[in-house]
Formats: C-alpha cells, sequence, structure tokens
C-alpha cells in the first residue's frame, strides 16, 4: 500500500514516518511505498522495508494537492498546519493553509474519485486539535459538546472537521479527524509556545538543565504523549470508518493532570534532585492564556473505538525516557 | 443609516425589507438608504421613506462582495442562500454560494474595516439554520450541542457561522448568526421542498384549497412564523454585540409541536370545514427524510438575549390569517 504524509517534517509526521519504517505494515497490510511531504523536505526514514519519496512544496498553492494525490495513495495523513500562534498572527496564512489547504486536498481526492467512478476512495487522517473549543467549559468536555474556538487556528480546524465530515458522507473519500490533546513530553529544544511550559518542565530537567516554571501547581491541562499519538493516528489509519458513522471527528483520549501532579510523577520517576530544576517564575500573560485552556475530557465515544492514552503522567514520563533519552535521566 | 440585505428577493429578505419601509427605522435611528441585492433584481418597497437601490448579481463571483460593500453600510443582512436541496444535489454550488459568497462577503468587510483603521465595524445578520444540527438527538436541542450537519446546506452554514465568530473575535466586524426555525406558515404556493408539507396542510386549507398531509400526526418539528423571522432578524440588528461575547450563534427560539397539534390548532382557528381539507396520502420518501429532522430546541440562550417566537401554533396560524390573508379564511 501506498502512504501519503503531509506534514511529514513535523514532531508528529516523522514520529509516524519512524513507526511505519519500523513496522513495515499498517493494518496487516505491507507499506509498498511513502511519499513524504511537507513545506520543508522531510528526511526519508532509514532502514525502511519500502521507498520513500520526499517532497517539499506549499501544498495549498494551486495544482500542489493535484501532484501529491495524482498516484492514488491508499491512505493520507493530512498533518499539515500552520500552528496556533502563528496563525493568529498571520490571519491569510493561517486560513490559506489550515483552511484552503484542506480543502484543495479534499478537492483533489474528489476529483479522483468522481474520475474513477467512486473506486478510489481513500482514508484520510487528519490531524485536529483541542482548539475547536472555546471557554468556558463543562467540567469535563464531552463528545457532544459544541465547537467555539477562540483562535483562528481553532476554527481553521473546525472547519476542516466539518469538510471532512461532508465529503465522507458524500462518497468522496473516508476520513477520519482526532483532536490531539497536548503532547508531552514534547522532544527537542524548549519553545516560546504559551503551551510549552507543560513539556520543559519535564523535558529539561530530565536531561540535566533547568527549567521555567510560568504558572501555579493546580493549572489542570489535558496530555498525551507522542507515543500515544502515534498510536492515535496508526488507529484512526487502520479503524473500519462504518463503525464511526456520520460522526467523523473525534476527541481523543488523554489524561488530566495539575502541573503539581505532573510534578511529583517527575519526582517518582525520575527523584527530588531531578525536581530541583524547576524554577517558579510566574508569567502573568502566559497565567492568562492558560486559564482559557480544556482542563479535563470526557473521550468515551474514542475510548470504545480502540483509542488508547496514558493512564498515568508516570507512563507519560517513562516513555518520554525510553523514546527519547535510551532509558537515562540525568 | 445605510441598510444592505443580501438575498432580499427570497421570502425573509422580502418581509424584512417591507417591514424596514413601514418602519423607516432600525434600533431608533432612521433609515436613509437602502441597497437591496439577489442574484434576481428585488423588488424596491412601495412606500418607503427612504432611497431604496436594487441589485441583481451572482455575489459569490470576484469583485462582486467588495462593489456590494463599497459604500459602507451600517447593517448588513446576509440571507443569500442555495437552499437544502439543491445544495445536496449540486456540490460545487452550494459551496460557492454558501461558502466561498459568505467568506468573500466577511473579507470584502474585512479589508474595508482594516482600511479604515478598525473605524468601519458593520452589524453583519446572517441567517444560519437548525441544518447545521444532525441526528441523532437529545430530547430537546440545547444551546451547546454539536454541529454536525448530515447535510451540505448544514455544513456551510455551520463552516459560515465559525468564519462569522472568528471575524467578529478579531473585530473586522459586528457578526450575530441566527438558525431559524422551519418557517411556517411560509406563504405562496405549495412546493416539492420535503418540509412543504408543514405550511401546506395550514395554507391551502385556509385559502380553500385540499392539501396533502404525507407523514403521521404524531411527528413533532419546530416551527416560527415569518412574522417572528423578522423580528429575529431586526432583534439581531440592533442587539448588544458585548451581550453576545464570543458565541455568535444563535438557535432562534421557536414552537415545538407535532402535526396533530397544528391541525388541532387549525381547528381552533378556522373549524372543521377547513382541516377537511386535508387529506392524508403517506409518502414514505417523504416520512424518512423527516424522521432526521430536529424535533425540539431548548433555545433558552436566545430567550434570554430577547428573541421572542410564538407560543402556539394558534397564534402562528393567526398571524397567516393577518399578515397573509387579511383576516379572512375562506
Amino acid at each position: 500500500m501506498h502512504i501519503l504524509v503531509i506534514g511529514a517534517a513535523g514532531m508528529a509526521g516523522r514520529k509516524l514516518v519512524e513507526r511505519l519504517a519500523k513496522d513495515g505494515r499498517l493494518g496487516g497490510k505491507a507499506v509498498t511505498k511513502a511519499t513524504l511531504h511537507d513545506v520543508i523536505e522531510p528526511t526519508a526514514p532509514a532502514g525502511a522495508p519500502f521507498a520513500s519519496k520526499t517532497l517539499a512544496s506549499d501544498f495549498s498553492m494551486p495544482g500542489e494537492a493535484e501532484k501529491l494525490v495524482a498516484e492514488k495513495p491508499d491512505v493520507i495523513f493530512h498533518l499539515a498546519a500552520i500552528v496556533s500562534g502563528e496563525a493568529e498572527r498571520e490571519f491569510d496564512k493561517g486560513y490559506r493553509i489550515n483552511l484552503d489547504g484542506s480543502r484543495l486536498l479534499f478537492e483533489a481526492v474528489r476529483a479522483l474519485n468522481m474520475q474513477s467512478g467512486g473506486a478510489y476512495k481513500p482514508r484520510i487522517v487528519f490531524t485536529s486539535s483541542i482548539a475547536v473549543f472555546g471557554a468556558p467549559f463543562p467540567e469535563a468536555i464531552h463528545d457532544e459538546f459544541f465547537t467555539t474556538p477562540l483562535t483562528s487556528y481553532g476554527t481553521q480546524k473546525a472547519i476542516a472537521e466539518l469538510l471532512l465530515a461532508d465529503y465522507t458522507r458524500k462518497g468522496f473519500f473516508d476520513g477520519v479527524g482526532i483532536r490531539f490533546p497536548t503532547i508531552c513530553v514534547r522532544p527537542g529544544k524548549p519553545n516560546a509556545a504559551a503551551s510549552g511550559f507543560f513539556s520543559n518542565i519535564i523535558r529539561e530537567p530530565l536531561a540535566g538543565h533547568e527549567a521555567v516554571l510560568p504558572v501555579s501547581e493546580d493549572v489542570r491541562h489535558w496530555h498525551a504523549s507522542p507515543r500515544a499519538a502515534v498510536e492515535f493516528m496508526i488507529h484512526a489509519a487502520t479503524i473500519d470508518g462504518e463503525k464511526l458513522g456520520a460522526r467523523r471527528n473525534l476527541t481523543m483520549p488523554g489524561l488530566s493532570c495539575t502541573v503539581g501532579e505532573q510534578i511529583e510523577a517527575l519526582r517518582r520517576v525520575a527523584g527530588d534532585k531531578v525536581v530541583a530544576r524547576i524554577k517558579k517564575v510566574p508569567d502573568e500573560a502566559i497565567i492568562k492564556i492558560v486559564a482559557g485552556w480544556p482542563r479535563n475530557f470526557d473521550a468515551s465515544r474514542a475510548e470504545s473505538l480502540g483509542f488508547k492514552a496514558e493512564k498515568s503522567f508516570d507512563d507519560i514520563i517513562r516513555a518520554h525516557v525510553e523514546d527519547e533519552l535510551g532509558g537515562k535521566i540525568a
């Protein structure tokens, strides 16, 4: 089977491709070819049992989506996005990539579907976000809660979800949208995202560095590991679409915990010495932003469909130590 | 004040314009000019105390939206839409008018807003639909129920709602989206819409004609009169936007009743002779379509914001007799 990954150079895309390379299969079928696309050229996976083609382009430009799907990939992972902060600052760019890019992709697949008399009907896995929700929230956001985003990014994701569901209902392709929790522990360097500290306070101390905690320990948030995120994408690619019916967009399971609980988990896994590397430096701007974020979800539907996330933050930390640190804590 | 009505030739648009012509004012301010637009040229209202300009064009064509808003109308009523059945049959046309047309309008207003340093910030009243919801439903659809439309029309309306809220949040204009109940009693001729019978079984017997009832009397649905619909639009044009906060799209109040209750109301208002003109001819296709439609809503939020609908179907019938039949029943 031929797999297309759009957004293959991002964190989730890279981890997905590594996993496909390791497994060599998806849903019981051998992967024979991977087309890896991003705005910068992705790296082909080392040691994969299939051929990889890597491509760089702006997929929202006229004709690009058609080129990407021309070989009729069996499964399309659509992970490409302008992230939240950038989409908020650059209104036109956010809409162009996150809305128009998604729609052009869906249109390109629809054209092939119609040309083939309906025979070409690939699974499209679309990574959405809990940013489709906007405060005020119930205690736990349930599966039928409405989408009233408070960012342009969340708006664009919610619109792409609606398109995905309608194109699927019309039979143009077989779409599954998955709303990721905040991915924690994010590998790599600390970044300027307001949500960065959730990962920074775990990743940096484990690597022997100090990290800044800008909010109070009672801040509650919704997490899943990069390992769980890969599992979500794999499961979304292989699940029986009939089981989803018309409601094609799912809040993924995750773990709701406070920053204090994150820190106590770090203490259990890595000890007091590591925890001592967290420095509390309150930042009013970040405190204000985070106050409007979701704290907890009831993701029953996705759970009943077989999506799984970590049950404890200790497990999230252990996944990071195993996957990113080769089992070693500094 | 200058008012622009896009979709002025439709039933709701005509009734809105007649009302504006009669009042001569909106929200306490004199209307000095009305620009009336539709795909076919609308009729200027008779005896209006303001100048009317009538225009016909396809507002989704490049440059048309810019022309419509170039004179910076103070209030824009955006009622233009391809209706449900047509949008379902003609996928591209539905998306072009209902999604792209709305977005081009919002973009044209945004451009003027930005050129004016934020000074130009009109109220936009957008008429959405309960078609943004898709079965299965709770007993009464509440204000925080999610939008999982089962038609392309509903999808396009839900997307336009999201855009309206995001453009409003960004300060480009001041939008209010209102989801109409099924409008009953619709004036005019019987039409082929699956929902037509809800009006046909009242309007035709009152005018001395027979009408076909294709479903059973226990079918429950959600109604408001054309008179209430005009009130919704006027109230949405004049309400303090601050009261709405970030959640800009509202399910309008309405009346939930069964077809049997409609018929009993007709009997009370017009007598047995009129009711006898309803002929029961079950239509399996219509029965199936209607089974997936909303039956009842809890529109608390709109009610608390001052939107009002009829409290009894008798009142809906009386409004029709007064407004359309000059008080006379055949």
